[in-house]
């Protein structure tokens, strides 16, 4: 996929460089990888159109906000060809961040983000449980988050 | 906690617009928050000093670059204290994105994120079963993320 | 919460001392902690009035009564919406002595004091099998409680 | 068992209605089950003195203590013969209020009482984790305690 | 229980010994156990009145007469409530040997004596699949009986 | 197997009748199965010199003796290589009355008779706990043993 | 059974050697097993009237073509008595290519071949979820085939 | 992968045809597809030397020859850095015919071919468990083959 793209080293770089922190000058961005800043530009243009980078985005210390609570939910469906219906569903709450389709135990596994356990327990409880199709869940609270970073991009 | 810092309506909309798209101007999002784009900018750098902003991030699109396998995985431990050790030896592995201590099922939750099948088979096999204290893994492949979003954050 | 509340080292002391013993008289209770019988009298009125002190209770050895089985009961439903309902059914059986709802595995959690393997059977069979939405109950049953004591309570 | 013990109605009364309520008179529960308060007097004297009655206990309300987090443990030990050495261990954990050795999946089963997620995280990371013998736990957050309550004692 | 039957340690003696071979004669068994054989045929005269003695049964090597597998099954039901209809059906099984309604994991946990794998197959899909009420069966196939033998019966 | 053992119609009958009643005397048997007296007798030698009857047992009803816990034991050991020692180890225990070496989720898969919740608490706690190489146990108690009966035995 | 064909030991010789490669001449094959092409040709020819074998096959890598995704599925049904619908409408999937009927946890346990993971999706999600009966799929992806291989036939 | 093989419609069409029946002639296969036979003799020299077929293999019905028992293992090891010598180990056993490394439950996944119960009981207990570092065995036997059939190839 990637050979059609055609990137080299340099993008890989500038792509590693900026999802750490976009805030960064083309300038300052071109000394660190020993080209312009005219170069910097253009590269990023260039991804930008491939349709690789689609932005910036604020990074918020959630914890900081008061959101204490991350919850990993396992959803076993009634039949599994309810997956649609349902995902439908849980977009419209907008404590679920994230909503994938896996291998494994669960029909569905979702991600939630929560201020506190009475908010947790409102969204299990009263929203989650309203939904058809959905026959258990299974939560994992998140205790500690040990680390979360970016992947390490290359073209190897 | 958040009362200490004494956030309003105002700086839960700015963190809101701005963790979906960080490149908009002040001006422009003090038009759209029907504020000055100087409000803005006093709010912002607020937000940064008691650590809540913590910068922007370059938004990429990981499939298109070639990373075609989300992995999951559970991990059990032979004895739960070896939990530290055991997760700074998983921070060595670039391909792990994210460590969590949770409560359920596992000692450990892990996501990978991985080119291929035989990357996730290289990480799985020939690093992680090498770090001494794991008894097991369990691995979840996401075969389709239905979505990823920001939680809509709230002063309530 | 307790801030509020504005609790002090002595509320606490006096809390936990009558969690284990409420038949004290207040002047012994004083002398223990080096106040007046008057100062107790004052503060677990305090106490009282704001709602964390409920009254006392004859403390009960069932064993000694006869009743030789405690059973933790797992509870999964049909489906997960049926909560409400199933839980109002629950709460007929005498011999349920608690319900709570909680993340992981099951959907409720239940615990049950009978006198003998016939009454459990009764109650699982006769009374818990009839309850509409249950699909299937996991009953643990306690062998032995190595101990079952009040939490220390502290302002920290 | 309790036919040893000798008794009857008004003792099974008795003891239902204190183990609710421990403050009233024992003249106002005379009146309440239709006998003098004297009778009542003689009655409990003896539920002592057999061993039933084992005295008062306040009873809180540990949410508005601030207590906010109870859980339940499952522990799986490395060998079934350590239990004993494990449960003296965990006695030293004033969090941990009960533990029983239960048939079923896990080897132990404990209940924690927490004033938030962080609590917890620490009493199963730094306490519960260096504990020597323990292969795994694991942890039910309860979301909401639907009841609690006594058995009703009868002589049946 | 058997204080009300009243039975010494001569009965539980003739018990044992008959358990295991009842063909022995009355006089052979008095010597043994040091009494007359008059007295073992009031004995066990007694035992049958109160119904602890049931008769005697052949004991035959089921191997040898070609039964080869035995095979335990956990049983889950769509409801719980339909336990008592489900077992009437599996009653009508004749492989079916043995019905237990347990804690734990299953509804119901059955036990079945087939002539090969063709025969349990031929239970499992076109009998026991074909019975209402029922979700899911697990089956355990005994590769080997390390022993299967008498209770020791003992007054204490 | 059985065609070496040329048995036909008349000795499955006679097996399956005295393996439910062995006190029945030839002379009946012969009348029912229309036959003679001596031919049943013929017939029964001829199955104990070839093995297939062991003898008669005495048919007890435990439940009246006082035996009134029956539990099924899921064992799993700390390496499958340890099944035969601790087998032998399991046989020292008298309440174990079966012993099955099983597919599926056990190393072992063991039935106890006790007298009560105590004993059994005694022979999981004292007696199998202490057996090296087990890591965990899983017991179902029976609450009800719905039947319990011979297989019925044919040539075909 | 193949004491009825009485096969000798060259019989499974030629078995043996051509299920590795069958396109060995009868007479290089004769020569590696010390007889006559002709007597090669005469066993086959025998071995082909009585069943046992039904032709060659042509042996292809699968990854070289590009098929880098094995799947094993266990599949629970609604119902255990909708084994045969189902079993007949994942027969008309094309990546199936076993499906078996199995003890233990599954109703039906399944392999998938396909090209790569959204091939996977596409047979899960599109394919496999829309046949009725079926609650929920558990896939276990295949990292590496450590072998497969012909089992090594003997008359004994 | 495939674009660099460069493969057609008629070589897919060719090894389709040949995995189901590699005895065809190629002046028939010719017919069947509208080629000539010279067309199929110059694909299938290619197909060899690019390496996607890798020969003809005999088709044995392996139940007429009396292996009347197919089992899954399900695998898991004591620590998962294991799995290369234990693999080392599996692949002695000529009964193990398949070996995968599975995401999910077990550590790995095994395939046995068997004559009976007898001979798995011998694989499973005297072979398999003698193997240092696996920790248990999850065994699902085949009751049926529903099918066992070639993937459809495919260029798309």
């Amino acid at each position: 996929m990637n050979h059609k793209l055609n990137l080299d080293k340099l993008d890989y770089q500038i792509i590693q460089e900026m999802m750490a922190n976009a805030e960064i000058s083309y300038a300052d961005l071109g000394k660190k990888l020993f080209v312009s800043g005219g170069t910097i530009h253009v590269r990023i243009k260039k991804l930008e159109e491939v349709g690789i980078v689609k932005g910036t985005r604020l990074s918020v210390d959630l914890k900081a906000l008061g959101y204490d609570v991350i919850a990993f939910i396992g959803i076993y469906l009634e039949k599994s060809s309810l997956y649609d219906t349902v995902a439908k569903d849980l977009r419209k709450i907008p404590e679920i961040v994230r909503l994938n389709y896996t291998t494994g135990n669960y029909s569905m596994f979702a991600e939630i983000v929560c201020k506190d356990i009475q908010q947790l327990r409102y969204v299990l409880h009263d929203e989650l449980q309203k939904i058809k199709g959905i026959e258990r869940t299974e939560t994992f609270i998140s205790l500690d988050e040990s680390f979360a970073r970016n992947v390490v991009v290359t073209g190897e």
